[in-house]
């Protein structure tokens, strides 16, 4: 599940999910800027440590097209494993990137060659196997259709990826199928179904050969909402009165925010 | 109202208030910590910039106790002018301190001459009296009474504050009535009805005294619900579909990203 | 004069140059990382502002390629102008680059009229005319002659550059004194004599046309050889007695920390 | 060996000492501000995290106070062991701190009882032994005298401190060796010999007790003699010639960024 802070990361925690994606789009979202690689490395390698201090979960960094070229992702690996990162994400489009699912948006990819260059590059940077490379192709997302994806796909496991991630912005699960159904290497395939929700996970264990499902910006989308809805209510109103029952309680963050650790710390080590 | 991203601050702009509160319970409750100083000036100062660079609404930084003593103050206010805030609130709790609305919590308040010496220092310390500087008293709180507030409220107004900011926890409005009643100065209050929202905006102007209404925590409370009811449902449903009319569309947050802009930068300077 | 430090930049001000050269590769070797792109706009912009708060020179800020295309371009240049720089300068290479000086380093550029278009987009996006947006053409870098260098200087002027940068690695200054020969247009150029030192400001003087020079990297290259001599001479004789008179005082620091104006403050604001 | 940047650790590194002090007063210099508890947490946490991504050494890191209470303590500890320091420092002083060499600055110690609940706090917030927790009394600093640095010293390694530092800013050892003459316990001691270098490391293997040398300063000052002068010399020839010989070369700085791995990099993964 998409988190954009470590408070988001504990609330995918909380809710039982497997892990924790970093997601890029929404950690741009958050800053208010474009996903087109406006956010720097920095920033995100920040909030994946911050995610990290504070949610147990594994970590699956989505760090785009790896800022840059070959050793930009040598770069990236190094220092996203420092942070203690469990995965990280790779796309095959040309930086600076443009968000997947925009209509019409510039969606260029790299040459096949170069992207295995950068999938080598990663698997070389990692100093543990324990890190998982996840090689994204954007090849439905760029139009290029069925058979130059699974191409990509193929040469990527070639190359070293651990899991390819396919992407598709069609409004049903068909392409992906489409795609699935094709797919016969034994790497497990990740997805997005942000733009096909309808299939669900009781459908991905049928299909099979799906090792990872990615919910990609819900968390940011909520938070939109809620905010949102509480800011015109209290407007309209002048005042909170009407929201505090629709929205979490003091206590409920002092919570998230462990304050009974630090009321424990108080008393045992203030003096 | 309260804002703890640029995103939030867009969407208080986008609500009509009057200016972002760039709260530090918030922003520590992002990076799921206590608000007990443990979040440090640098990462609430970049947080401000960021606002900064999003949202023309004033920006109200809360920068608690000043990060230390009366040098911290000044090394806070000339780094909060730099980054574009238009007001800073300062309190007079002892560093680390300890959130206010904590039942129970240590709240212990620092010497009145020593917080007059801080209130000094800022005004010294900004260039222009166009940042306002803001002196929050915890008295109340600290359950000191009503005549210490007051004797600390107009020690701070002689000390060169622009507004004084009197919170209180109490859970109606009286005691923060209380002292309305009996403060004589033409100096303007500032609250902060967390704990007492029935006292809404039609009242507050019937009051009169009162410059300014912090809503102080809504922001991240809302979030945290939004997210909260959105996961368990995708973890419950093993899908999102459920979910996707409950939260924003992916075009409302391409609309906060601005990806309009984008765009037409886009067609105007790619080559 | 480079600095890489608001220290530097302090000492820059102090021997009475007449602005700070905020340079990426400075940056990039404070920390031990290769000039290719690897430090984020992040990192630079916040070395940049942290300069602007303790030195009154104009800042010149070294973007290199403005971090991808023109849209990058355009949030650096807002961002850059938020941090209180003066002029920034952009090259024409490709994105990411290759440190101009390396010995058979990869030099490419960008299409002529791409990089038009990032300096179309950096004259759009700055607020005001007096952030001076500076283009770079490494042309005689890359190796593709006078021509070349003199086409693409007038297309940046064309564009609205308001200075011209243009770079050359030669050990002698004929290179860049042929272009400066051929140069016609009323737009002064700025050039980095990093490989011809012996092209010295009397003789600049002489030629006229050139409005900037920059010290590229002389005070990373400074420092580096004092820590050097520092070390080793501490290290091999156990001790650092044999160097305390080589090396700034204590109390030097203390000035460039501007301890007097803390002590002051002390008296003044604490209590 | 102090070190204040990535680079600075790097050539401690290459020097062969057996560790680099992560310093706060010479990264606070590097800013240009007052060793004053200015330069937060955060900032002196990203230094040590750079620091750790170019340096093999050990790294022993100076939190100061541990940036306020026992609470901010564990804060540091789990922030720098996540950093992949080796040791913390902390220090008996009152947060806001002053340089402890500062001629009549203010030195205020805390209760002695709160600062083994820090110490405590620290032994109890690290995951593992190995890092270690070394205690720092200011008490000689203080003018507090022998018996009070003595008391100090063990009550800290009764908290749990696996090593004591001990400050003195006599410009003779003997304060230090007085105190290590009447020191019985099997702890080490650590001095920091910048106002007694002639107490080398000859002397100190004879005197015994002593665990670790921390030479504090000399890195920023060497930085700052040498750029002055290449600075200085710059401004009065108007040129760079004659300063070349006296300063690292371009080359020299090239080997520390490792552009030698970046391009076996390129040739092996850019395609």
């Amino acid at each position: 599940m998409a988190a954009h802070s470590p408070l988001s990361a504990v609330l995918v925690e909380e809710a039982g999910f497997d892990a924790a994606w970093a997601s890029g789009f929404e950690l741009s979202a958050l800053y208010g800027l474009a996903d087109t690689s406006l956010v720097s490395m920095s920033d995100h390698w920040a909030m994946v440590r911050a995610m990290r201090f504070r949610c147990a979960l594994p970590i699956v960094a989505d760090i785009d097209t790896g800022f840059g070229n070959a050793l930009n992702v040598i770069h990236a690996v190094e220092s996203y494993e420092q942070a203690g990162a469990n995965a990280i994400v790779i796309e095959d489009k040309l930086f600076p990137k443009v968000t997947s699912l925009l209509p019409g948006g510039r969606q260029e990819l790299v040459r096949e060659e170069e992207f295995q260059g950068k999938i080598e590059a990663a698997i070389h940077a990692r100093s543990s196997p324990e890190l998982l490379v996840i090689a994204r192709t954007e090849a439905l997302i760029a139009g290029l259709g069925q058979e130059e994806a699974i191409r990509r796909a193929r040469s990527y496991v070639d190359a070293g990826a651990d899991m390819v991630l396919v992407h598709s912005k069609q409004h049903t699960p068909t392409e992906i199928e489409t795609f699935l159904t094709a797919w016969d290497c034994a790497t497990p395939i990740a997805i997005v179904p942000t733009s096909y929700p309808q299939l669900d996970e009781a459908r991905i264990a049928e299909i099979g050969k799906i090792g990872m499902v990615i919910y990609g910006n819900h968390a940011i989308r909520a938070s939109v909402k809620a905010m949102r809805d509480a800011f015109r209510a209290i407007a309209a109103a002048g005042g909170a009165a009407g929201v505090v029952d629709t929205i979490a309680s003091v206590e409920d963050i002092f919570a998230l925010q462990e304050m009974d650790r630090i009321t424990a710390h108080e008393r045992r080590f203030l003096r």
